[in-house]
């Protein structure tokens, strides 16, 4: 297949990486501003791998579609709307597009497929790839599994049978909408992972994992989809690189919060969790674990009053 | 009240040196020929707690259960039949036992509290406490959560009322058969995580948790049980412990059988394993990951091939 990645930080260059290993014909897209796009065109190489050389590297949006036959997304979410309507100036029609980054819109709560769906004003094809694996094991061949998503069955089957691999093993998604709630989720248990890890309540994170996925259940229910879909791949099957990989921005992110320790940047889950409350409260679901690392990271409230606020919530049936 | 403690390994003496400060009368039961009872007798201590003078040790077991309203048992679970043998030619009329060891009779595949009222043929109430929990933890008062299911509500509400503190949150049970079969599996996963990890293959971890859920869910489901009940603190809450924990006895075991290093004694896990063996047959689920750690475990085939060929089943839809 010809393939375009659009977006070359760490996943989107892995992405060009792994398809050109399967065999396929990839172009790899960057803003000419990018930092991550310089360094590859100078030294076809970053931190994670090296580039083959008939990987095309291009800084022309209209050169990567133009005859690209599957096109991965692999930027910013918050980003998507934005890059989304500078894409439907171009000609996609019945382009497939597959969404890999994990984030809900901040200020809407809308899903990125929405998001992406309402700017581009054509006839097109959406899949997600969601669940866990690390760059850093796959470049090495330790394997892992996936999931691809998407309304239309083909379109499942064309991904997975031209990117499905000994080293990633895919499953076919079914439920876009609790594919990428859950996947955005999972980065808000990081940053409250991290911050049980800063408190010292590392042993904690048993119930978080517990006490997480239901809450991310019960919204993904109340919005239509189906609350098993938490306990897949794409959420709960991501918590080993996110709740305890010492890798994990978000934990990271939320281990140095609470010490007050400097932190590079914001992590992606600090922007989901706003997504989530609009979420909570537009379908009147209670989500106690985000309030919290809301009111921790946004409101800076304390953290050690927050976690025993949650501990200290009446007795109750555990499936509440 | 008056708690009696039957067992005092670990997790037996801990339960009374958390009783005891709880405030309650305490006695603790161990048989005269036990390494952990001289110790304790000798010394008030072991590796883990110093116990209060006013906890009573005791090797008699008549002494013990007479005037005990609450009765913990934490021994070995495949020594609860011979054991629940011994106690029934006491007077037990009324008594309320909770069962507290995670496991199932291994040539049977049955649950504990089915064993335990197969052999106490006299009316008693039963409970078990199941969930996440550290002795290492809770002695320096960092908190967890944790649940006590019955099919009797007053009785769960007495023991949750009499020993719910700000270190041990409880959640109420709904679903005896599911947390039995749930906290006894986990252990098996516990054997798998470590074979991971033994492997270098440590970042399939997240698969192994949404994939060994899956199919204790399943189990569960076709046993009459609810299939959500192995999502909460019973089986995915005690993941941390489990599943990542270096101090998880299964997942040290399942890392040296692969490494073909010594190990001083066979993890709980490896009696369960054959249990769900019988389940699956019996109430015909495919459990490919708890078949996986047989294999290898107790059939010493290649830890290896049976992950690659855990990997290699065909690509599906994640749901089933």
């Amino acid at each position: 297949m010809r393939i375009t990645v659009l977006g070359c930080g760490r996943w989107g260059s892995f992405l060009s990486w792994y398809a050109n290993k399967q065999g396929h014909a990839v172009k790899l897209w960057g803003r000419d501003t990018s930092f991550n796009y310089q360094k590859l065109l100078q030294t076809r190489t970053n931190d994670y791998l090296l580039l083959p050389q008939n990987i095309q590297l291009t800084n022309s949006l209209e050169e990567a579609i133009a005859s690209a036959e599957l096109i991965f997304i692999a930027i910013s979410a918050q980003e998507l709307r934005g890059f989304a309507k500078q894409l439907n100036s171009l000609d996609l029609t019945n382009k497939t597009f597959v969404l890999c980054m994990k984030g809900l819109e901040m200020n809407t709560g809308e899903r990125l497929t929405r998001v992406f769906k309402e700017e581009i004003q054509q006839p097109v094809h959406v899949a997600i790839w969601v669940g866990p694996g690390h760059v850093q094991d796959f470049v090495q061949d330790i394997p892992n599994c996936m999931v691809i998503d998407s309304e239309d069955n083909d379109v499942m089957k064309r991904i997975v049978d031209g990117l499905g691999s000994e080293t990633i093993r895919f499953y076919y998604g079914e439920d876009v909408l609790g594919n990428e709630i859950g996947a955005a989720a999972k980065n808000v248990i990081g940053i409250a992972a991290g911050i049980l890890d800063g408190l010292g309540y590392t042993s904690l994170k048993g119930a978080l994992m517990a006490r997480g996925t239901k809450e991310i259940a019960r919204l993904v229910k109340a919005m239509g989809g189906n609350e098993l879909t938490v306990y897949g791949l794409g959420h709960l099957g991501d918590y080993e690189a996110t709740v305890f990989s010492k890798h994990s921005h978000n934990r990271r992110f939320g281990e140095a919060f609470v010490r007050q320790e400097p932190f590079e940047k914001l992590a992606e889950g600090a922007a989901t969790v706003k997504a989530l409350l609009q979420l909570s409260a537009k379908y009147e679901v209670e989500l106690p674990i985000c309030q919290a690392v809301n009111d921790i990271v946004w409101e800076t409230q304390d953290a050690q009053k927050q976690i025993n606020k949650l501990f200290m919530r009446p007795v109750k049936f555990e499936n509440l």
